[in-house]
């Protein structure tokens, strides 16, 4: 098994630091030994406060933030319920697909893609839907690279008395995240993005409102795995652990540790580390002559989302960036697939030499992919 | 963060080699990047090998054990389906609480903890059911640690025209498993029992008749996440793959190392060794004068299910043995709990240095224990 050293600009995963590595590979213990129960203690006060929240059910779901997005929602929706869901992107897209399959009535809201949630639109359709449970959006989009205003689309939802669902799987760790502030319900995250942890875990918080809601459900979550009523008894702080699954040991070492880096770097620190390398790579492609999708103040600044030139081969510069020299960027998603790359910078590879080593090659390939097109 | 080294001797997770425990620590890489795919192609192989199966929808799914029984069930299952499910262990009550949560009809079949699933009972509901569509069963039942006869269950479903899930989480690399041969439909395991490779994964393997079930459906799968319709996109191998969620790299990269020693030393000498060093553990135990709970016919010699003396605390020693020894053994769960313990000799702890040490410290713990009893 030969791994190679990549330097990864992508949508995610971001590079991880040899620091969380190194805790990945500490020896496995039970998932019920104590030492191990202290420590998953220590990660759900960790994630509270990076989601700064004093919210108890705060803890890392044990699978990618896919199912963190099935399980805020799963558990929320009963059937015949309806969700006012916006859709700016490809994730967006995915909760309406979830939330149908719950058997809720979805009330889609569409934005155009490279655009932020419109907040005067959610509030109409909202004072239109006096029936809704839920609005669900998404925070920072990863399909697209905009940031959403997540406080006045939870402030909109709290005001009419309706639960929010919130995605920021690239947003935590990298833009500002008040859950308690914006007093949103369930909001959900991923390791793999501004958190530089390897994927495979789903920070997620749910507010006293929202476990009110699923205690006062009607019908069973229709998913064993995600009931929260069975994994709040595995996660409780109280007492002993009720068995309900087997808890990812090692991953959870390796979260532990990137958010003992992040809390100690400072969550603010953080946000302005993302923003100044944003900058410095913003300014740098603009002097390729490259442009982005997305307005400058909607614009996420640890997913660059940016327009391929009409004569360039995408999949060419891609691959010519991989290959010879081991920098990974993304493809655009869904519709904007063959229309745009995507580059991250997202946690601990929102360093300058990334930015530089990126521009350098990226210079030198579009040159070569430029010639191609000529030629 | 402090992890103790402990031996692994409960239910699982087992103990983890250095050469696993390293390789999960190599450079994170993208998801998609063909460096991962590649080694996702010989994750694929491997587990084909050690399921011993062509079929071609074989992979980790990028969850506990837990979710894959999950996938198994709401994959197959469309509301109003029948399925008998044998029911001889909390694993299999966690099959039919699942599939009602799918909307099915469930045909429970009870058998006594300790105790195989009766075959002859199977053979006879199966006739009175022609309506099922499958016949659910726990092969390696983790929570009594008793063996079902897998060949002639899935048999008997195959014969009848319906399909067979097996839950083989504890079974896979400790005893046989041949999913061709049995012709059984799904099949799933763990990653943190006989493979002896963190927990977080889940192996599981699809047959061409479990497919075309699913292919054949008139509803959408309830679950996103676990829509096999999705997920065969993201892993089939031909051509580029379609985005569905990050995979969890690293622990790939374990899970892969892990499978290669397992495969090097071969199948039958893992089985052989995990019976061999079950034999000295039950003999120790007998001069000890503990009893199992399962006769000897029907005993999973990776999960030895010991039955605790009537006046010896069982909290106390299993606290004994891990706070004073570093060894870790099982409680009883559900029906069983403060019953039984559960000693588990699976992949990397069935060593013979493991057994000598448990038996040794065992001795003294249960002296001391017979001696606060007295006074």
């Amino acid at each position: 098994m030969h791994i190679p050293n990549r330097l990864l600009m992508g949508p995610g995963p971001s590079n991880v630091s040899p620091a969380v590595l190194k805790a990945l590979a500490q020896p496995t213990i039970g998932h019920l030994d104590p030492a191990f129960q202290s420590l998953m203690e220590d990660v759900k006060e960790q994630l509270r406060r990076v989601f700064r929240t004093k919210n108890e059910m705060t803890f890392p779901i044990s699978a990618p933030a896919s199912l963190a997005m099935e399980a805020a929602l799963v558990n929320l929706l009963e059937p015949g319920d309806t969700a006012i869901i916006a859709q700016n992107g490809v994730f967006g897209g995915r909760m309406a697909d979830i939330a149908k399959r719950a058997g809720a009535k979805v009330v889609p809201l569409s934005f155009e893609w490279g655009k932020p949630v419109c907040p005067e639109t959610v509030a109409e359709t909202v004072q239109l839907h006096p029936e809704a449970k839920l609005l669900a959006f998404v925070h920072a989009e990863t399909s697209t690279g905009v940031c959403s205003d997540a406080e006045r689309l939870c402030s909109i939802a709290h005001d009419a008395g309706i639960l929010s669902v919130v995605d920021t799987v690239t947003g935590l760790g990298g833009i500002p995240v008040n859950v308690d502030e914006w007093k949103a319900d369930v909001v959900y995250s991923g390791t793999q993005k501004c958190l530089s942890v390897p994927p495979g875990l789903a920070p997620i918080t749910f507010s006293e409102r929202a476990i009110e809601a699923i205690k006062a459900r009607r019908t069973q979550v229709q998913s064993w795995f995600c009931d929260l009523n069975l994994v709040l008894g595995y996660w409780s702080g109280t007492g002993g652990r009720s068995y309900h699954h087997t808890a990812p040991v090692n991953a959870i070492y390796g979260l532990h540790r990137g958010l003992s880096d992040l809390l100690e770097e400072g969550l603010e620190a953080s946000w302005i580390r993302h923003r100044a390398l944003h900058d410095r790579l913003a300014d740098a492609l603009q002097e390729l002559g490259l442009e982005f999708l997305v307005d400058e103040a909607h614009r996420l600044p640890q997913l660059n989302t940016v327009l391929v030139p009409h004569d360039i081969d995408e999949a060419f510069v891609r691959a010519e960036l991989l290959n010879k020299h081991d920098i990974e960027i993304g493809a655009g998603l869904g519709n904007l697939a063959g229309k745009v790359w995507r580059i991250g910078l997202m946690g601990q590879t929102a360093r300058p030499e990334s930015v530089e080593r990126l521009v350098d090659m990226l210079g030198h390939v579009l040159t070569e992919a430029g010639r191609q097109a000529v030629a």
